[in-house]
């Protein structure tokens, strides 16, 4: 029976086949026992890899015994062992977390090595019931009620899978399969110990929920696996949905179209910030329900601080067109800005060239006004291309980035002084482009912001003679 | 608070305005007496109706209640009573689905005279925990999760939504809210009854769960809301598939297309047949997973019976390129069908014509064989249409349906006589088709089952001199 079903599961929810080879995960206990039996009755090549996670005085006593059971099937054993405790510590991890992240990078680590078709550990049946309960108290959605996956790819490989073959099987059956084929397990005293919340759930809570209904494990086994029907649907429109979404991504940011993630109904828009979030920090767990609904309210009407502040070192930021999910100092500087590099100022001859950063080229021309220019002028719409009044202008600009202090006269304000970093925010230059945004200086008097206004001093009169023609244009 | 969470739900999840016409069902409990206070404060025009069960000593007090407090605020008052115990007796009903049937046919009947914009109920916020929690017990999908809808359309009344506003207050909330309000509300002391399994979990289970976490309820409740956006996303996919898998719709029966059905995923078909099967039984609630289950296997492997039983007298039907959910005596024949009505015989004289069933003919001609007719005969590709040799067929044909003994040598099978019900089945005739099919007799001797083959005693042979050309025509 549970040959069988383990059979049936390593070939169609595993994609799995007799002769591949495995780094198995033994513990030494009951269902890794049981799986390595089952995987070498069904002609796979094992390596049994044991980590002694240093938490139990009989720890040394485990990894003499799963090297001996190893030896007695003349199988390769590969053992590790690390101070879980001091990594925890050092990691700022439970002490479940910091032996699950040392266990499976031994376990990856080595599985890379072996070039083995996946790493196979022995959760069964009773285990995803009380790792979905267990979400289920802590606050799940879709992805915690689904638990554990027959096969799941993980941080520690993008090629190697995680697989579970006894998912289906209960502890009950695998002790059973134990005492049928003379296989003598340890059992780790500590999973009677109910100080651990999971063992509360297995020893105290699953026992009175079977008070309200008999099957209730059986009954939520079923439902997880119903529901994770539910997300695979859900995660195929989500990945469609992406494809439209996405403007911008790189290592340290993701861009996504404002328009298109307000058209899309709520539960898409939460789980399209989950995938930008995992994106972004794959290995991150429990990413809370707030944190995410936060993010939507901070989309649909964004704050007035510059960057909020999302989780995990990472910021949300709205622009105009879109928003973005970076790391706090991620270059996020798109290659259609002027862009100043490192923010150094450059000098410009009129008549003369300059360059600036990203192919962008800088160009001051002298024009006479004849009814052509005038023409030119009026009809101008490069918004990268300004005309000046050649009055006061000499023969000398200074591209520069903001400073504390600038002011700009903007045309069309009559006279209104501001900071240059206030009109920024008026104009709505995206704020990851004002930093390093050049501006075209005579001396400190800003003259031209690029993409946006010439100031109000050096307008084209009437009585203009001659004009200063400056141009940015990306090659 | 409570006021202001009442009216963005009224208007943002229920769909309502101030000034609309509503169908309160008023019990006289603290739910029902603070949702008709508060939907007064925002200008609602409130039925007040109330449904005496006749469950308990007390229940004229509570009608003589309400009645005082409609009285009290100058409302309309509507009553009416029924015995609950009977109608669950008569119905084979539970206590309590006995009582939510009459109460809401009730509540529907009055909403429908009235004209309102709404039935409106009381359900609160630990009502849905519970209502959960009791799904999840009891094993739920991703439905089951979602738990009760603010809003949502029922088999009462396909234009008048039943909608729950205080879905997202607290029974706490609502106490306070009477407290404050001069509000004296009744209670229903059966909801103290810890033999009521709803009971149980309010007053045990979940101050159990609430010892594994004091927000359980909380994130329980964010839970179930966050699945119901999952759900509309899943829902809305299932909508988009059931339209390229829908063939035939009636009132009592649909049929899928197989072989787009096996393309799609688990979780998509399974939601395909739960909304077949609730589009012949609106009423029906808690399709368990296992007929669903079991339904798919049937499908993919159908078994030898005519027809498997799936769940409340539906039927599942598997055809050559389509699978049929019907009623056991479901009318499911199609128009491209010929079929004789009700199974009555025809003659048929040669030369002549007769009528079937739907605007199908029959014609029989008598043809020299010359070269063109040759050319006609063995380039036919009409299976409707037929050519005999004349000897022996005489000028009277009898077109019939099937009866037991009916033997057929079909062309091409050299002499071997078969049953013409094994035959059907060996050509795929869809079943249903079959008890009406049109058969062509020479006497007792079937000569032509159109659509598929001639006997062998008839074909044309090169000695042949004259034919009957018999054909089916739809007009």
């Amino acid at each position: 029976m549970l040959m069988n079903t383990v059979e049936i599961v390593l070939k169609e929810k595993c994609g799995l086949k007799a002769g591949d080879a495995l780094m198995v995960g033994v513990s030494g206990g009951p269902d890794s026992l049981a799986l390595t039996d089952v995987l070498l009755r069904l002609g796979f090549s094992v390596y049994v890899a044991h980590f002694n996670h240093q938490l139990r005085p009989e720890s040394k006593e485990d990894a003499a015994f799963v090297k001996e059971f190893a030896g007695s099937r003349e199988l390769p054993f590969i053992l590790d062992s690390g101070s879980t405790a001091s990594y925890a510590k050092a990691q700022k991890l439970s002490i479940e977390e910091a032996a699950r992240e040392l266990r499976y990078q031994f376990l990856f680590d080595q599985a890379i090595k072996e070039n083995v078709s996946a790493v196979v550990v022995g959760h069964n049946a009773d285990d995803q019931v009380e790792t979905v309960l267990m979400h289920l108290l802590r606050g799940a959605g879709l992805d915690g009620l689904v638990g554990l996956k027959y096969r799941s790819m993980t941080k520690w490989s993008q090629e190697i899978p995680l697989v579970r073959p006894l998912l289906q099987v209960w502890r009950e059956e695998v002790e059973n399969y134990c005492i049928n084929h003379q296989l003598e397990p340890r059992y780790d005293r500590s999973n009677q110990d109910t100080t651990y919340f999971r063992n509360r759930l297995r020893h105290q809570l699953i026992p009175t929920l079977e008070e309200y209904n008999p099957n209730f494990k059986e009954l939520f086994w079923k439902m997880s696996d119903t529901l994770s029907a539910d997300r695979d649907l859900v995660e195929g429109l989500v990945d469609d949905v992406w494809d439209t979404l996405i403007l911008e991504k790189s290592d340290d940011h993701v861009a996504l179209d404002l328009k298109v993630f307000k058209s899309i109904s709520l539960g898409l828009q939460r789980r399209i910030l989950r995938k930008s979030i995992a994106l972004l920090r794959p290995g991150l767990r429990d990413i809370g329900f707030e944190i995410i609904d936060y993010a939507i309210l901070s989309i649909s009407s964004p704050p007035q601080s510059s960057q909020t502040d999302l989780i995990a070192g990472l910021y949300l930021q709205v622009e105009e067109d879109r928003f973005m999910i970076s790391e706090w100092d991620a270059n996020t500087v798109r290659e259609e800005w002027p862009q100043l590099v490192d923010g150094l100022p450059l000098n410009l001859e009129v008549p003369g060239k300059a360059k600036l950063f990203g192919g962008w080229e800088v160009e001051a021309k002298i024009l006479d006004i004849t009814p052509e220019i005038k023409k030119e002028i009026l009809g101008n719409k490069n918004l990268f291309a300004a005309y000046l009044d050649i009055t006061d202008i000499g023969t000398n600009l200074l591209i520069r980035t903001r400073q504390a202090g600038d002011k700009f006269d903007p045309l069309g304000m009559h006279g209104d002084s501001l900071k240059v970093s206030d009109f920024m925010v008026n104009v709505k230059l995206p704020r990851r482009a004002r930093k390093n945004w050049p501006l075209v200086f005579i001396k400190n008097k800003l003259i031209w912001v690029p993409g946006y206004r010439i100031s109000n001093n050096v307008k084209v009169k009437d009585t203009t003679k001659k004009v200063v023609r400056i141009s940015l244009e990306k090659h």
